[in-house]
């Protein structure tokens, strides 16, 4: 009896899995669909790797992680691939330097989609079998993995298109699907011009206290999201939203990327040696001062500052958010702030499956509701958390180990996820985490303050 | 009544700062001793800086943020030092940049002294009248910083001494103060050769629970000890002692500079871009594999291996401190066990007023004692935790509060001082803080790990 | 009469023009047949560019230089390429930096061959109008720039490859055209294995005295061929032919790149900080020792040193000739001693006509010729010139200007084109330039001394 | 009777040699009397050495190259001497990375001092005995070796100054010996403000024609001046003096820094990558605009530009003099050109011994002579020339060779020596070289053209 029960939830997990795996390997290849196999080549910046590698990539780590172990009798497409396509597992095999990427002309990208037929296919078999249970949690850790790479590639295209003199659009507007989803039948209304109009900031309080933070439950996480512990939070409030464009512009026309004292030490020396004057993707127009005349570059293809004004603001590094936070009289929350504000909310917000591929306008709150909103999308959002280990931490078993826990050292804590986050990756507990220079992903701002 | 006790109080509060000013600036003079002037020009590392800088510099602190704004008509020695002396207080003048300190032969070390001695004279005139209260906070914040750069002013040597091919020693052996203070009157008998003989590393457990850190009391502390504030500890051990040369050779032994998988992502960056091969003044003979042979400079002059192996570690990177850790089947603690741990315990060690100059051997601990004597001294501990401020965390007002605010970003918390740390400088709320690649400090590593 | 002379010879100029013209663009063409879209999107060293974009420039050449200025209602195919594919000429317009051309995925290289065929139109257009003389010498200026490209994109495909881990190859051996020339109906057999039998070298003496260089006669030259001038030369002797891979191997197995005296000082600098151990593209096995097991990466794929030992060695910098020469007991020639020992013979070798793209075996020699046969082809030959300005040297007028004069600065002179130099291309008086640490070109060493 | 009068050659070579061997270390100890111990240890950039290195590396050459070969019995001052000091020589011991010169505060300079000393007992004693003629010519080229450094010692030194925020001065104006010497009788008159008057630049012709060059006689010559042989030269013209301040400040105010076409490449990269805007050591006045108020750093301390217009502009590198020349419409002269215009003419000039320490006022050219006046001092003068061996040049045997041949490479001849140059030390057939970009060097300009 309680044999039967248990296979009928390994058939339960399996049928779940399965759906899952197929609908997250179809939207990778939908979201290369704008792009020609020249496109997939370019690595634009050291962080990026070319959208061609990251097709691979999730392939490869399927075939790698699953399909090797479990899939009996299973045949590597290529034995090459198993280190070419490795990213970086010391554990598991040598692999090419990073740079090298843009190299990858061969396999060309018709043979990298087969390279993904073949693997789709086993990892079909392998779930039409009866599959070990490990091998199903190796299956939804690549899920979650492919999901990391589709928001990647994303933001790894954003930079090529924009590295790339003619600044390409990847999607015009407008052919996006619009949803029947209250709050999200506006189209691109979000990225319409309509003037400044984002509704005021206004700050929610918590109370604090001894709080559990980390992951909680049966479902999938990282393994960085546990153990479950507690931390003691002094009261504090957040924002009910992130800061816009319009609000940065003001950071920027006051003098905010020339005065040092706004910046910690090493944010001041980034300033300095990079030349920053406005974030990433901001252009000026020759002549322009810096009261404005801002383009900002989008997967929507340009858009004028005035345009976006009340789109929050993204592409910042942490030394941004923090010196906005500081020139405005706040600061940035901390993970478990921000973790303890959002658990128990529901996840909706501007993500992937919205399909606007940009931030869009705060005007769009829903004036009945509390800040839940606006607590996922459109930004990743700094936090003043640095990246570590919860107490206790222990990576996965294996090479596997070398996903999240060797990295635990000089990132900072993101939060939230962004408008090129998947819905069914984002959940409260999940721990995003960036050297406090980066400023090629959709990175923006919260503020948070004391409260007494 | 009570105004005649504030008096009294403020009587004894400018006597004790009298006292601890003189002894604190002439300490500093007494350390520059065995240098010649031509050896104070030396800055041998980014890091670093020349030792007569040091000597002007913290004279500069004294005139800048004492004299100028608290005695009434203070002449300033020569107002180019306004600036020249100037670290990095962007708020309060222009600055030279740091590189540059190796190039000021002008002012020559008999006007940096002549400066000291108008700063001095300043200081006391000023004591002897009735100072602003603001004026003697200040001038214990300078001592501080002063003793802060005693510690670098002797790290600085060391790399200097280090860098010059001769290799000249700072200190012979045997010429150092003994002072009667029980197990401190082996002279170096701590740096003699006498085998091997480290007690073997015992675990302390400590329960955890709902604690308080941070600063307490009326005494001198850093705006980075505030505020005293709630943290959740799980319950953990500590190891009674760190880790010794010789535990650490077994590790370089076996290979721990050649495996990836024992160091963060970021630390093997750094042992591949830098070559690091052992701790940072550790040298091989020819010939030699990694199984010995090793020499390591002290301020002592160099030491074989051998003779030191039971003294504790030093000049290892947090990189290098975590691996070890790991490889050792441990972690490293986070700052907050480490101050529940030590707060209430006597502040005793191998600090600098031993004047042994070097880490000291283990085997002197007494047994019947707890591992309190090796809480403090012999060499900062690396702990698990990022420098970050505290919950409402305050910096100082105006240009001191670039003193340690801004560098809340990209460091790693060392405690406990080390053995060219003033003892009246160090304590358990003490953070020190420095990147995680840093070597050229007296930084070693203390285990700790989960109980259950 | 005199009239219809010159009108006579401009319509010979038109119609060799005319032939020239579609013969240099159908090889262009022809060159990236193996290639695809993605391969020609690799940009593998920063000396190096994507092939797309020598697609792209060359038609670009022709665009901005001739079809703007001399065809009548010409419409540019799109105006953004007139400053995407500009390279280096400051006074025509902006241009990207050269590292962005790894980011040209845009436009695609199916737009970029319609460019070159609305460019070709234009010409054609023009060739069939009665064109100004300057038109029909910028045509010509235009065909010869486009054949250093054709050998660009070669050397840059090299590179691509060897820098892909995978290691394609462009062309596998056995299909070249095999002409019916003398000398040439080997087909590979340069490049297969019949053991080490090369030709011993010889010398041949040269008079020397005051000899006439630079380039005479009507045929197209560079500016920096001109003017012809007078120089004095003591005698001399060259080698018969070019140093072979089993001799440099030699060089290599005696320690040659340990060995800081055979070097010039900013060669054993190089040597060092690139860590340099043998030519570009040689490969060794695990565990190898120096004297062998080396494997040389070519555009046919890799070949095994034994099989290439009598094949003329390649893909060496200025610094290594020089180095080899040294340690040989020999020297390099200057550029005149070439020129002058090279004017007046045929132009024949194995060029890039000869469809072998690989320096083919030195035992074909006739031994009936004279070195004429090996004075041109195979490799490009350091000379000890440096490459300046000859006295009296006018840059052409305007931005074309910039096309060599602006060179003249810290570069080397090679000469005698290579084994992908187009043979309607190369000239005694053609001066080739790369800075001395340049490795990644068909670039090899032609040893020379001293005669009394 | 040939025995005798070898005899007597050698008797008077030696007394000849003793007598410079004598003036020379005497005049190196007096150029350091405006130096303390602390400014003889500053290394300001990676081309400079510390004057106190300059001392011992002096002495080290006697040592190395003669008192341990030729002096039995010699005992080494200090065996780690022997490779400390060693500048480059890779065949005779190892050497520490020129950077680390810096670091040398031990030995101490009284020790340096005692060291010079010991040496110079040494060749005393050597040159009391019978020396073997060897043992003659290389304390001759220890000599000469020397002055080299006195040089250096004094372009570092102002380099020193210069990068010290207090820009310190070497030599107050006034004190300088003033000598009976024709045309040198005004004491520091060159360095004084008397309006613009530089006499107009003249071009004198020279015939051309097939020419010697290279050293010739019996007196003293580096390796790299050898062997004499001839060059054909074309009919030129030089300036009979060297471009001014003035002069050249009206190159920088028309934008001679903005605009590309003006430049090599290389250059433009370096105007670029440096943000040259002047030469080395002008500095601006804050807000003022490029048509002015610059200050010129100086061994005499800062200049307004008004009061040396008419002074020979100088710490300009090569690209900054042909860019000047570009834009006046001339070009540099060739080495040869340079010497065969030089080769006969009086040594005379504004040269160290004139101890103005400073290029000296134009005006002062005597219209009765002819441009060899100003033939040489005030500046090194670029040429055209690759530093390149000459035709069968042979370096010195063992470890000297090191001495010149191995910088053939990258660098750029200059001629005629400076203001700091020793006049005993230059000659017509001198050739000093630095690289392109050098700066820090008297480095001046001679315009040449092409007659016709």
């Amino acid at each position: 009896m309680e044999k039967m029960v248990a296979e009928r939830v390994q058939v339960e997990a399996r049928a779940r899995i399965a759906d899952r795996f197929t609908q997250v390997r179809r939207r990778t290849l939908a979201l290369c669909e704008p792009l020609s196999a020249e496109d997939m080549m370019v690595q634009s910046c050291p962080e990026a790797s070319p959208a061609k590698w990251h097709l691979a990539h999730t392939a490869w780590f399927f075939e790698s992680f699953v399909l090797r172990e479990f899939l009996s009798g299973y045949r590597l497409f290529n034995p090459d691939f198993s280190w070419l396509f490795n990213s970086y597992y010391e554990s598991f095999s040598d692999f090419p330097e990073k740079r090298l990427r843009s190299s990858f002309s061969r396999p060309a990208l018709d043979e990298v989609l087969r390279y993904r037929e073949h693997v789709d296919a086993g990892i079909e078999r392998l779930l039409e079998s009866d599959p070990d249970p490990e091998a199903l949690k190796r299956i939804e850790l690549g899920a979650n993995h492919e999901e990391q790479h589709q928001e990647l590639l994303l933001t790894d295209i954003l930079s090529a298109f924009f590295t790339n003199p003619l600044r390409p659009t990847y999607r015009e507007q407008g052919n996006e699907a619009v949803r029947g989803r209250e709050g999200r039948d506006q189209g691109t209304k979000g990225l319409r011009n309509q003037g400044n109009r984002a509704v005021a900031i206004e700050f929610q309080d918590y109370e604090g206290g001894l709080r559990e933070v980390g992951h909680v439950g049966n479902g999938f996480c990282f393994d960085n999201e546990l153990p479950r512990h507690r931390v003691w939070l002094e009261p504090y409030a957040l924002a009910h939203r992130l800061v816009t464009c319009g609000e940065y512009a003001a950071f920027v026309a006051d003098g905010g990327y020339r005065r040092g004292d706004l910046w910690l030490s090493a944010g001041w020396d980034a300033v300095k040696s990079h030349g920053w004057r406005a974030p990433l993707y901001w252009t000026e127009e020759d002549g322009a001062n810096e009261n404005g005349n801002w383009t900002i570059f989008t997967l929507r293809g340009p858009r004028r500052l005035e345009e976006i004004a009340d789109v929050p603001v993204s592409q910042v590094s942490f030394y941004e958010a923090d010196a906005y936070a500081r020139w405005a009289g706040y600061r940035l929350p901390t993970e478990f702030e921000w973790e303890a504000a959002a658990e128990g909310r529901l996840i909706e917000g501007n993500l992937l499956d919205s399909e606007l591929l940009a931030p869009c306008r705060v005007t769009d709150l829903n004036p009945n509701q509390d800040g839940a909103k606006h607590c996922y999308g459109d930004c990743w959002q700094w936090t003043s958390s640095a990246y570590l280990g919860y107490p206790g931490f222990r990576p996965l078993e294996g090479a596997l180990g070398e996903y999240n826990g060797k990295f635990m050292s000089g990132q900072m804590v993101l939060r939230g996820g962004s408008c090129v986050t998947p819905q069914a990756h984002i959940r409260s507990s999940y721990r995003n985490f960036f050297p406090a220079e980066t400023r090629w992903q959709f990175s923006g701002i919260r503020l948070a303050r004391v409260t007494c």
